[in-house]
């Protein structure tokens, strides 16, 4: 398990999906301030948004504003949020393992306990030891 | 900006993420130990792995050893990584936009500087007023 490089993806990716955030917001703002331009974002962006530092170019030679103010936006949440991260998605991970492993057991148990109890009244009819 | 609820969705989004890092990591051991295993939970999670906790879920039902092994490897890979991702995330999108800032200055300046001399030999040969 290479961690190191484990680590660098996972930043890259973090990175393109705060650029993601930042687009989410700036559209949400011109579609109160400037509707037809987000608009405009909007269809621009729609399957260019992926590829992270590609489409902010790609946006700066058509409206450098606009890239500018995403490059701005994602600098702002990637301040204020990324600290909270490590403990909340340590936490997330831990909670959801417990969760699954919860969920085994039942099915495991409830497995095991409905087997014998399945048709119980089927049973003692059908087996006449058993009537006292 | 809500950014209480992105610092969530980013959260869920890196939980996600590691899944598929753990799953890759898993897939890798596997290649070297089972082969054949590892083809077939690499068919099993081609179309599935995007969906997190109900991979996992699904993964339990099918081969709960995997299913834990992989939330073991993702337990393991946050507790390793994701203390150093605010500082590599935040440097990460600061120099992406000092670069973006850096290329957008200087297509202008060149645009800028090449302008007037785009064609000079033209420019010199269809102005007879400029031989001197």
């Amino acid at each position: 398990m290479n961690l190191k490089q484990i680590a660098k993806d996972t930043a890259k990716t973090l990175q393109r999906y705060l650029t993601y955030q930042a687009l989410k917001t700036v559209l949400a703002q011109l579609g109160e301030t400037n509707p037809p331009l987000g608009i405009w974002l909007q269809n621009f962006s729609a399957d260019k948004i992926h590829d992270g530092e590609t489409y902010i170019e790609e946006l700066f030679r058509e409206k450098p504003d606009l890239a500018l103010r995403i490059m701005t936006v994602r600098e702002h949440i990637a301040e204020e949020i990324t600290e909270f991260l490590p403990e909340m998605v340590r936490t997330g991970i831990q909670q959801a393992n417990m969760e699954q492993r919860r969920q085994h057991l039942e099915r495991i148990t409830q497995i095991n306990l409905s087997g014998p109890s399945l048709y119980p009244e089927q049973q003692t009819t059908s087996d006449p030891n058993n009537e006292q």
